[in-house]
């Protein structure tokens, strides 16, 4: 261990992303990448391109980008902030709005940053556990004396609440941040964003991402939506942090991502089908499987345990997602790939039984 | 302002890059890119790439690019660090070595961004003024009690301390980590880079970027080189802020530029020829320069002061940058630009005499 460590960051857990194992060739279902690959003016965007002008910084401000998804979302450019990848969105409103030991709710289980960000950043990590069906409670939100992160659709269970239980909580803590992490929302039903709540709540940030329903993982980017003063505090802590945090290339490649609209719904139909279908499918094969409203399913197996599973899936050149959690032992995650994928894993899970 | 903005970011004062005006065509001489486009090779990974893989996450770990890089520069990998930018790069250092109220001393003037930092994570800062010349001075960083961050070459001044100074300052520091800056290195002699100090000294940690020399700027690409044990410390502040921080994208086009030497000495050699030459001419013009180690020079009018320069200069399409600093008003940078943007500036210049 380094001897000049910070004493804080002696304690800290970090974050275990998916693995990404080389030695052999796996069919990857653990990470809740999209199986298909990205809008295709990316590839025009790839073979008109010079590379001339990666030599100069790009806009820190990202005013075609910002510009770009503020149109596709309805909202003024000065509601819209952009990060490199969701994750980097998270850390910068947790620098923002956040003081050394406040307390801060999240869900319990959720996505696992929110501790993390939680112990990084001095916070006191408040988890709120799931009701026993693994739902979020909006009565469990109320009126509490921090701010707020929450999935939804909430990871790994897959569960959404809908928009107007988000309002009742938005209602509930009038003196507190709200963030909405929607990474997922593109797989659910209309009824769950809370975009349209924007311009009645002040105390709304939400959160999403283009490595999801956009395709976009390996080019890292993220956004937040909020009112300007709170864009503004994002932006704050950016201009103290890095100011070109958005790479040139993944600007481009995002103002052509949010532009084909067509492109993604013509994806997320083909997701949601195959995960209805799995479902079902895992349903009949005795399996517990919660109803997904996003490109996982979280699933128990009738007499494995969520590591053995995993194992005996990985064994057959699958991986999925297993959890130490006490609640989730019993689960796996799986990312929703291509039918063909999918029917590989769904031999594998037949084989087990 | 945010009614969420928390206490301690009230008091911030971010950075604030180099202009990007778009009211007109400039000739861009205020961020110190490189004006030659990166290497040959990047136009064929573009070419060539079909984008699908775009869909999945970078790789956490960077092999590829921290190899590519470990090999040019005859490191083992594990004394590699990539970040998005050196500029996060520095921030991960000050969260993972600093704690809260540490002092830390650096030159003053000298990177705008460390003062940043330093009341980002609520450090003190103990800025230590330059000598009368401009210079660094080794006996004024030697016993001190807290730890150091050193641009060597210095900016914006781009006067360069050669390697047995900077040895000085790392016997003077033994139980504090000495951060050595080196985004303008290579267009320094080859007595000034500290990595061959690497192997004796367990204090220092080098800041390396491929936004100068590599023609990089766009794509967000800097790392770290220390011994592994403080590496893995900014691997852990990683793993807790974001672990895909470098989008797929530019770890494939870093691999790219680290093993193009021969291009980037190619770029070296022109740029610093240009520079050599500008500042004997503007000499000649009866302008103060200081000799330059970098891409940049430091210059100040024999009449005018440096933002009456940098507004004069405007005004005829031509963006330098001068400074709010109370030993820096006389100057303003001026970035090496290409021959013809040079010969542009020259004429400027004239003009104002």
């Amino acid at each position: 261990m380094s001897r000049f460590l910070s004493r804080h960051v002696r304690g800290l857990e970090p974050y275990v992303p998916g693995e990404q194992p080389l030695d052999r060739q796996y069919i990857k279902l653990n990470t809740n990448e999209c199986p298909y690959p990205p809008a295709p003016g990316i590839v025009r965007l790839l073979a008109e391109h010079t590379g001339q002008e990666f030599a100069l910084y790009p806009d820190p401000e990202a005013k075609e980008l910002r510009g770009a998804i503020a149109r596709r979302y309805g909202l003024a450019a000065e509601k819209v902030f952009v990060g490199n990848g969701s994750d980097e969105v998270l850390a910068f409103l947790c620098m923002a709005f956040f003081d050394g030991g406040d307390p801060i709710y999240f869900p319990d289980p959720s996505y696992g940053f929110y501790e993390v960000y939680a112990n990084l950043f001095g916070l006191k990590a408040r988890p709120i556990p799931l009701a026993k069906d693994f739902s979020i409670k909006e009565e469990d939100y109320l009126e509490l004396d921090g701010h707020i992160l929450l999935a939804n659709p909430n990871a790994p269970t897959g569960l959404a609440l809908s928009r107007c239980k988000i309002e009742g909580i938005l209602k509930g803590n009038p003196h507190h941040l709200v963030v909405v992490d929607e990474a997922y929302v593109d797989f659910a039903g209309e009824d769950v964003t809370s975009l349209p709540l924007l311009s009645d709540y002040d105390n709304l940030m939400i959160v999403g991402t283009f490595s999801k329903s956009r395709s976009l993982a390996g080019l890292r980017l993220g956004y937040a939506f909020s009112r300007p003063e709170h864009i503004a505090a994002l932006e704050r802590i950016k201009y103290s942090f890095h100011p070109y945090n958005v790479n040139r290339f993944t600007q481009q490649a995002g103002v052509i991502a949010v532009e084909d609209d067509a492109y993604m719904g013509h994806v997320l139909e083909k997701i949601i089908a195959t995960r209805d279908r799995t479902s079902l499918r895992l349903r009949e094969l005795g399996c517990r499987v919660l109803p997904s409203s996003t490109n996982f399913l979280f699933m128990a197996h009738p007499s494995l345990t969520g590591r053995e599973l995993y194992q005996k899936l990985r064994e057959k050149g699958i991986l999925v997602r297993c959890f130490e959690h006490p609640r989730t032992l019993d689960f796996v995650r799986v990312s929703i790939g291509t039918d063909e994928e999918i029917k590989a894993f769904l031999r594998a899970v037949e084989e087990t039984l």
